[in-house]
């Protein structure tokens, strides 16, 4: 893997992945692990930001590994590894933060969006810093949510990534990771980490719709395919769709229900069968309920042979275990040399005798 | 060591130490050792919040290790440890992060004040939060600086220390430590962390005077009597501290620099030499060049001893090595013990094979 570019990503451990992440992540991941050397992590660090249920954490750890592997990712050609198993990554985290304003972090979008959910503040406040700041709140927003920058620079400067694969929700944090990459060069006159770029995929960004009508698929949508959904709750999940009443007239426009409808077959069915319904609905000849059967039958031919490795893995304890720790032993051996080189830069430096 | 109380107490490493250090620490450091379970450390990552010189800092931990084993802490007795030693301590770090507020971190009065003094701002002014958030300044104040709280929290309960040793600056910060170990132990229904107190001396605190006539040695005033300076540089010190024109009358009240000079006489001189001056104030034949010299004598007996045998730690590279090697060792085995309980509490479990 030496010569090849470094891709990092990971996933946060918050529950078990849906289609939408599938064809946002998983699958471009299973096509990047050729031809790059790719990291691949679960990031439980980052969950604990919203104190998750303990045991609920683990359990997501799991289901989240084993859905990496069932979707193809391969341990043999990239590293997968849990955040919490290389501990040069919270040593570095302390250091960083040594070099990251507090301002830069109470700016970034995604932490004032948080924080303004957990205060249960409306999005037109102005006095959001007053709010997180004051005393006048039982709720805390928490120090970790605030760096969860840092950390996440972290992740990709220890490894030295090269690219990220980052939606437009990241971006701000990856621009914040080339300034804190830059920064520490500059401070400590070294050239230490290069300036890790979004990852470009080439094409327009998929976006995967929910089944609710509108907006994209997302856990807290409630509106999600889970990988994991077996043959009844699936099918029961696509015949409930919303849809609409039906075209009236020859080549109508198409609603968004619907659109969203023909997006998710686009994704799993071949273009032949996307064109007869097009057709269909073009000539008001379409049922919903075809086309539901026939989207469900196509998605399960995508989910089936994930889900059914998915259980397999699930149980196999060991086999998990021996994937984990050759992934944290891969990261590992980056991460403490990357360490090492901060530490040096930043003086600290262990006596020898 | 077993039954014995946990104790533990760390110095910044920014550079050497003073008389003040030594009757407000070190000499206290040296008789606990024998009675309590004393673990010592320098507190290099603490001194990374200003961003020290790289070069520097190595050196002052040298230093200060040095001194510490001149002084006559003994490593066969305490542990002694340099804090980036033990990386537990940045894991742990992260962890409680999650579970401290911004709030309360930005409402400490040390960080107040040192936000302050790097941002250059006046003490009354009301508007601290939002120029420490503000884009409108060049100067940033690090995410390290605010998470001080958190940091010296883990120090202490990482170790689960009892008792620590603060002076009237700390106490806050030992405060929110003992709120920080009781949200941690309701927040997930273990009883995990003991309270630590103030460790009480059962004496009046020892206050150590500059040499400039006002306020209390310390490095930033420029007023110190450092444990190494060596005899010239030490006498030079001392006979140019700031004094009055002497007493008019007898019974005349004493002016505060040369109260100052009592007070150190009365630290490093025995009673009668300290009354036999205060009688000479008194009945107006007191020189105070022949005081001065006294005084230098007399801390000379102090230090002298400490820095012959700081010179020769200090060349003693392997000696140093090996000290901080056991003292890392100790401070790890239990830092290791404390880390995987609190993993255990949050969630973050290992997969067993």
């Amino acid at each position: 893997m030496e010569n090849k570019e470094i891709v990092l990503s990971g996933i946060r451990a918050t529950g078990n992945l849906h289609l939408g992440n599938y064809y946002g992540a998983l699958n471009k991941f299973v096509k990047m692990q050729d031809d790059y050397d790719c990291l691949y992590f679960i990031a439980d660090l980052h969950a604990l930001t919203t104190n998750p249920d303990p045991k609920a954490l683990h359990e997501n750890v799991h289901n989240i590994l084993a859905e990496y592997l069932a979707a193809g990712v391969d341990p043999d050609k990239a590293t997968i590894f849990v955040q919490s198993d290389v501990p040069e990554i919270s040593e570095m985290y302390l250091l960083l933060n040594m070099h990251v304003g507090i301002g830069e972090l109470m700016r970034t979008a995604s932490f004032k969006d948080k924080a303004r959910k957990q205060l249960g503040i409306s999005d037109d406040s102005q006095d959001i810093e007053k709010q997180i700041i004051g005393a006048d709140t039982n709720k805390r927003v928490n120090a970790g949510l605030l760096t969860y920058p840092t950390l996440m620079a972290v992740d990709i400067l220890i490894q030295k990534a090269h690219k990220v694969p980052v939606g437009k929700d990241q971006e701000q944090h990856l621009e914040l990771t080339r300034r804190f990459a830059r920064r520490f060069n500059s401070f400590y006159g070294v050239d230490l980490f290069p300036e890790p770029e979004n990852f470009n995929f080439g094409d327009h960004a998929v976006k995967v719709p929910g089944l609710d009508g509108s907006g994209k698929m997302g856990k807290s949508e409630g509106n999600c395919i889970y990988l994991v959904d077996d043959e009844k709750v699936l099918r029961k999940k696509v015949m409930r769709a919303k849809t609409d009443e039906g075209p009236k007239e020859p080549n109508s426009p198409v609603s968004e229900p619907v659109e969203n409808l023909f997006t998710l077959l686009e994704l799993t069915s071949g273009p032949e069968i996307v064109q007869q319904y097009r057709d269909a609905y073009a000539d008001c000849s379409i049922r919903y309920g075809d086309l539901k059967k026939q989207l469900a039958e196509d998605i399960l031919k995508v989910t089936t042979p994930i889900r059914e490795r998915y259980n397999e893995i699930r149980a196999d304890e060991a086999y998990i275990a021996k994937v984990v720790k050759q992934g944290a032993e891969r990261a590992r051996e980056r991460a403490s040399k990357t360490l090492s080189e901060v530490r040096e830069a930043m003086g600290i430096i262990r006596f020898k005798g």
